[in-house]
């Protein structure tokens, strides 16, 4: 049968991670940590299911993770969430984000997104029959144009999709945007889906500025976060998002039928987990700038240029001088001749503006990082 | 905004779950068993999680699981699948339906579906722009007309959903059934979608037609099942899909959005215990049947006339005589009243063919059973 996804072929993650292990290249390509979850996250796996929790979970999520999480958004954003209709708990964000442009967007409904975007909005948008529509984050600090997000809006548009801090580039948006996007979009039917995976990965004093901080907007978001990215367990697939209620309802009707419920010993475990170690989540900000920091040392005296890196796990790097190659042969190239794997942007780029930049993964630990920055200061 | 599923509430087994546990019923509704997974199942979680595999799987599954499930279907229905292009893990067979269809259900066609029919896929076609085209699984025995459904068939039949063992009915379908819609669909480009998440559960003697020992319908199939059916963990939400290597492109250019990949440790405990363990999967049935016969006994002497059950865990109950309240008020009654939370089964069917008939869970302890049976006797 013809395709649906005619332009799609595997994810760059896993034609990366795959060529990495092929080669036995260090992977700074896919974004994942090397080190362990805290120990006390799957001792508590182990407890929930010796005390029998194998069986489904609500299909909103566990009821004690709901609580912990809307005791936590309270605190951090002073967002007042309802645990009943108004949180619900994902296999993972990338469900999350794929649920909501599945519950929303119809047929010839415009999406926009900002570009560089994360590789799994377009394909989500278009096999719902939705038309992305690319907004640009400016050269060098990929800053949202809202004039140009202004005149992208159409009757048509149905939703935006955001994320900060943003994958790849490691920007930060800044009140003034979300307060740019809360003008925009005020009483227009635009949804706001913002990925805020990183949410936790923010730098040099800055703050995460969330959807949720912002009450105009927060009631036409839903707001997107991840337990992967927070405690080292991007490999255990649990994610939740927030949105009112009505929002919510209908986010749930495709949810109850795309996966139906997720991980119910593990929801439990991080339950438990968030209440006991509170400060875990909010202490990832100094341990990432602390390796964000090392590997931008490393890469001094390479013909790898740092951009800034406000957020995030990764760090992107410009390499004007080095090669010619087509991006994506760079990296094959980088991966296969120096041992280190990386993502060449420009595939999240229609514009071209993005070329000849690479993503590197810093969630690693030192060891790694260093032996990269090594291998990476005798290219070219 | 308008809902893209106005007419889809909560699911069934949701409302009859939380209302069993809102009134202290027995719950037979939602259907899950009661009983511990293998106890070392979770051992090897625990030894998975130890040894570091917390981060993400790769998209397909982990190629160790890959290569258990091809080694089971090679065994049981002599089925060769490629254990790199044939197999994808999925956030369980929910998800994998629902992909099936999101990847291959286009605006306008049509889907053939047989009712009574499993809650999520009518909606996971209708958001994707699919027609639903309802087949009739035809009293007492719901065995599928060939005849009608050869004229269901259009120019816009892009799809066939088969569920057997059947849920609710218990039905299993036999080798004629499958050679009859391999007749209907040989040179077509319907593509069929077989849930046989039940496939191990099938009583006296008889076998399951899984579309795997069909090659001609092999090769236009997505063959989907369940790790949590079998293993007695439902809420680890793990199951996996089998189809020829061009199908399965197609599926995974869907699932890589939808999900992305699914819980590691838990993917690598299977794979070790499919391994270790061959033969739990196969005992299934020895052990099923005996709960199903232990229920229906439980049955006689009350005013609920069990109907025949050739597979799954649910037992079908006629209740003519007892009640001429709405289904699913008799559903709310029995919960409330009585202390026993049942399914209505004419929520799965439009017909209205299905009245006055509930659907009881059986995989529970026998206690739990016996104690449901003696309310039971008590109605009407
Ligand atoms: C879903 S695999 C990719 C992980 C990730 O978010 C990234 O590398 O950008
Ligand atoms: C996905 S929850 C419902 C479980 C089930 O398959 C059923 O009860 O029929």
């Amino acid at each position: 049968p013809p395709s649906k996804l005619p332009a799609v072929g595997t994810t760059i993650f896993t034609v990366m991670s795959r060529l990495a292990a092929e080669h036995g290249a260090i992977n700074l390509s896919q974004g994942f940590p090397d080190f362990a979850p805290p120990t006390r996250l799957p001792e508590l796996v182990v407890h929930h299911m010796a005390a029998g929790a194998n069986q489904y979970a609500p299909m909103a999520g566990a009821a004690s993770l709901r609580e912990a999480i809307a005791q936590k958004v309270a605190t951090l954003y002073g967002a007042a969430y309802d645990v009943e209709g108004g949180i619900t708990v994902t296999a993972g964000a990338t469900q999350a984000i794929y649920t909501a442009i599945a519950a929303f967007v119809r047929p010839g409904d415009e999406v926009i997104v900002f570009a560089p975007v994360y590789d799994s909005y377009v394909p989500a948008i278009e096999l719902n029959g939705g038309h992305p529509v690319f907004a640009t984050l400016r050269h060098p600090d990929y800053r949202p144009d809202w004039d140009e997000v202004a005149a992208l809006i159409t009757p048509k548009t149905r939703m935006i999709v955001i994320n900060t801090p943003h994958n790849p580039s490691g920007a930060v948006w800044e009140a003034a945007d979300l307060a740019a996007l809360e003008r925009l979009t005020r009483e227009t039917g635009i949804i706001v889906v913002a990925d805020e995976v990183y949410e936790h990965m923010v730098y040099d004093g800055r703050r995460h500025e969330s959807v949720m901080r912002h009450p105009g907007l927060r009631q036409r978001s839903i707001a997107v976060s991840s337990f992967g990215k927070t405690y080292h367990i991007t490999g255990w697939k649990i994610a939740y998002c927030l949105a009112p209620r009505e929002l919510m309802a209908e986010f749930r009707k495709a949810h109850q039928y795309v996966v139906f419920a997720v991980n119910h010993p593990m929801q439990l475990a991080l339950a438990d987990f968030m209440r006991e170690q509170p400060r875990f989540a909010t202490d990832l900000a100094g341990f990432y700038q602390a390796k964000r920091d090392f590997f931008r040392r490393e890469l001094e005296g390479s013909r790898f240029v740092a951009l800034s890196c406000r957020g995030t796990y990764f760090q992107l790097a410009r390499y004007d001088g080095i090669s010619d190659m087509p991006d994506t042969e760079f990296a094959r190239w980088l991966t296969v001749e120096h041992g280190v794997a990386a993502i060449p942007i420009s595939v999240f780029s229609p514009s071209g503006e993005d070329h000849r930049i690479v993503r590197f993964c810093f969630a690693k630990h030192e060891e790694t990082l260093a032996a990269a920055g090594a291998r990476l200061r005798t290219v070219g």
